[in-house]
Formats: C-alpha cells, structure tokens, sequence
C-alpha cells in the first residue's frame, strides 16, 4: 500500500509527533509537513529544528490543507481535540484522514462523542523520559509496534493509510480492539510506570538516600520515573480500571515473594527467579529490537 | 596510593570477577592474574579469552602465590569460600590481602567466622543481567561506585591496596559500615530486583501476553529480572530483612498511588509523579555516568 498523503498536519508537536515528523523525513516520503498549535514559541521552535516545514495558528486553514492530521497530546488534551476537530473533519470538502498517538484508546474515542469514518486511532509503543521536540529522533520508532484500534464504522482505506504511513518509520503496525488495547497496555506499560514512581517515592523518603548507591539496575528501573507528570497524570486516569487491575497484580507478586524470603524458601524463590529469566529471555527481541553486542555474545554462550 | 599487587588470584571466575581482569588488563596495571575454581573447563574459557594468565586447581597453590586474592562468586558461597580462605591466609607466611565481590556484607562477613586483619570485604555497583566470564567487559566499572566495608580489626594499608586496585578499573571507592552497606543497597539494588521479578511474573500470568506490546519501558523495567537466579537467591536469603523492609516501602508507595488513582486526584498524582521526576532528574549523573546525548540535549533545553 502506497501512503498517499501529499501534506500531514501535526497538531501539537513534542516528542512523539516529533519524531514522527523527523522519520518521515528520513524516509522516501516527499510530503510536506505543517504545525498547529496553542503555543507559537514551540511551533517556531519546531520549524527551526527542520521538524515541520511550517506552521499555522489557525485550525481551519490547517484542516483545509492537509489530508493527514496527527494529534500529538497527552490523552485528555486528545480527547478534547477530538472533539472539536472530527465535526470540522468531517464537513470539510476533502475529508481529511484524522489518527492520534495517544496512549489510552477507549477513553480518548469516548471523548470525541463523534464516529468519523476515517479516524483512525492509533497508539505507537515508544517514548522516552524525555519530553518535548527537541528530544525526538528519527530512529523512535524502529522495529517497535504500532498499534491501530480502528472500529466498525472505520473506513478501511484510511486504516491502510495510516498503517503505511508508520511503515515508513520502521515500526511494525498491528491492529487491536480499544478494550484489548487498554488492558494490555495497562499491564505492559502504564502499570511498569506506577511501578518506577512507587519504587522512585519510596528510594527518596529514606534518610539514607539509597539513591546515591545505585547503578545500572536502578538506573533502568527509576529511568521512565523521569517521564513528563502531566502525561501519566491523564493516563491514570483514563485507563483508571484496566491500571488498577494490573497494578494488583504486580502487588500481589510482590506479597508473594515476601512471603517466600520471610520463609527462607531458597527452592521457591529459585524457581520464580529462573522463570521470571526465561520469560525476559522469550521476550528479548520485541522489547530489544536493537539487540546489543552483549545479547548476541549471551545468546551465542 | 600506588597498587603493588604482582600476582592477583582470582577464587571463581564469572561476569564481575571477568570484568575485574578485563579492567585491570586495560589499566597500567603489569601483573599476572591467576585463576581458581571448582569446574576446570570455566577456567580453561577464562585462559583462552585472555581473561587470566593461568590457573590451578589448588587453593595452597595460589595462596602461595599470590599477594592479593578476590573473591567472585554468589553470597553464599562466598561466606562459605571465606571461611577455608581467612585460616589458611593467615597461615601463610606472605599473609595476602583478600577481599570479595559480594552484594551482601554482613551476612558473608559473619560466615567467614574468622577475624583476618587483610580482609577487606568490597563490593562492586555494577552487573549485568548477563552471566558469566563471556559477558565480561573492561568498561563495566568505569563511573561506578565500590563499597568496601573495613572493620575496625581491618588493616589500613590493606584497605587502601583493595582502593588502589578498584582506582584502575575507572571506579570511584566510598567506605561504609557492614550494616550502612546493607541497608542501602537492600533499597538501592536489591528491592528493585525484587520488582522487577514481581512485575514480569505478573504479566507472564496474563493470558494476554501483555509482554508482548512492551517497548523501551518495559525493556528497562524487567532487564534485572533476566539476573542469575541463583545469585539473586542468595541475596534475597542473606540480606532478608533489610530487604523485606525496603519491599514493604515500595509495596506501600504502590497502595498510595492506587487510592490516589482510584479516587481520581488528578493533583496528587501530578504533584506525586512531577516529585519523582526531579528526584530522577537529581540522581541522573550517579546513575548514569556515561550521560548519553539525548541526555545532554534535554540538560540543555
């Protein structure tokens, strides 16, 4: 499938638009790119860095001119955008093709109280603790997984758009009902998250400043603890029931192994361990799609 | 302080004790470094990768030969290495500086069940969820914290022999008490192991295979849980209760964050997730000593 899109319109640009907008740059892709948003600085900012080729202030010239639009905002902004732009959308002459890139699918599609035939909802898994376009990169989204929730009444051919338009960013594209979408996201993802603050609060309220100890283990399990507060503010609450139910789950493992050390059942807390090292090891390619010279000396031991 | 060490004998060889080596090869540092240990054919690999000089089977042997001799191996066998070692270096007419590598101080300490006045227990921030003499590097230390743990009984000079070696790896030496150690380190490294098992035993019971739609954060957040098994064993026995302690805060963090999402406070959650940010944010030169450049990037912006 040829992405046919001649000018894609970002409405919000940080990190994650922003390394959309640089990959498609990197690849064959010949279209041009505008910018829209609340706060010119950034949008200024943005074309400075070679991000976007322009900008406007004004939505409607936008809509007008593009037959792409990529919304780029933490959840709750996107679902309040959604809900503004889909009626405009959808009364253009052109019917431009409309995603999204937030982390929350069910939530944010509620909040647009408007089915669109070609929205397309969509989730990339990449991100950083770092925020803002002056982070993003190229290379974001190589060999991650993009996932599109499209629904019944969404057109196909705007599904097939979107999905070429991410292919040529290197990602892999699936597609996934909004519920399974949420519950699995909420387990592979926002709940990892909740883990790294807990972990993070917890290291920081005591006097002994543990922290100033750490290396390379707690250097990755504090990293995503770093990530912007008002993003996953709103992903706590709107994915607030999938997110709770894994949160559960990881605390229940926990009350599990702190049972088998206070019990000193070395033979129980081997196994768990050994498993826990298979399961890692199965999943090392999709969570490593950049597989380091250690992995490969590691798997050739 | 200059190392005089002419002959360095390595009891086990594996990920950190290889490192070590590998380090010290890289150093200015000119002397031999002999290898001992139960399974001839991982001394054998060591020799033919250049990690050690040579090796024998006999613990007189390289007593005999050697003027500094490290410990590496799991915590338990450490404490049950050290009790056979102290006598007999004691014994010795050269009385070698001995210490070891082990993640726990106390406990190992207490096993030795002998006071030896050469022993300077250490113990080396830095790992890998990659095992053995293959997964070795001479860069593993560089930036990285070593505790050594001196006793009161514990020879000067010989604490600063162990500074001195640690020195030409590119580590940075700090001294602490055995149970200042402990407590840290259960908060610092060990806990977050424990949740890094916890959270990918929980999302290897989902039918969903959520770990399968996992990016760079979750990546990070399970990496630990591929560490040997065997070793992370014997820390959860031999540091228990710290370690417990140290789960129980974190278990407690992950309770506040589930009421403050299930009661929708968005303002506490933003004002808990923003606290975690700067603390990470604070501790990123300690954690990550090689800063990366989207690190440098974001310092800027």
């Amino acid at each position: 499938m040829v992405f046919e899109s001649q000018r894609i319109g970002l409405l919000g640009l940080g990190l994650i638009s922003g390394s959309l907008a640089r990959a498609l740059r990197a690849s064959s892709w010949q279209g041009e790119l505008i910018g829209w948003g609340p706060r010119e600085p950034s949008l200024a900012r943005g074309q400075a860095l070679g991000v976007i080729d322009r900008y406007t202030l004004d939505l409607q010239q936008l809509i007008h001119s593009c037959d792409m639009l990529v919304i780029g905002a933490p959840p709750m902004a996107t679902g309040e955008l959604l809900a503004k732009l889909l009626p405009l959308a959808e009364a253009s002459a052109h019917q431009p093709i409309v995603t999204d890139l937030a982390s929350i699918k069910g939530w944010v599609v509620g909040q647009a109280h408007h089915s669109y035939s070609r929205f397309v909802p969509g989730h990339p898994i990449a991100g950083s603790e770092h925020s803002g376009v002056e982070a993003s990169r190229d290379d974001l989204f190589a060999g991650r997984e993009v996932i599109l929730t499209p629904q019944q009444h969404t057109d196909a051919a705007a599904t097939a758009q979107v999905c070429s338009m991410w292919q040529l960013t290197g990602a892999r594209v699936s597609e996934m009902s909004l519920d399974d979408h949420d519950a699995a996201l909420a387990a592979s993802s926002h709940s990892p998250h909740m883990v790294a603050y807990a972990l993070t609060m917890a290291l920081s309220k005591d006097a002994r400043n543990p922290m100033q100890h750490g290396g390379g283990a707690l250097r990755d399990m504090t990293r995503i603890a770093g990530s912007d507060p008002l993003m996953w503010r709103d992903v706590a609450i709107t994915n607030k029931d999938a997110l709770l139910h894994a949160m559960t789950l990881v605390s229940d493992e926990l009350d599990i192994l702190r049972a088998l050390i206070f019990s000193d059942d070395t033979a129980a807390l081997y196994d768990y361990f050994n498993h826990c090292r298979q399961v890692r090891r199965n999943h090392d390619r999709v969570l490593n799609p950049m597989l380091d010279e250690a992995n490969k000396r590691e798997t050739k031991s």
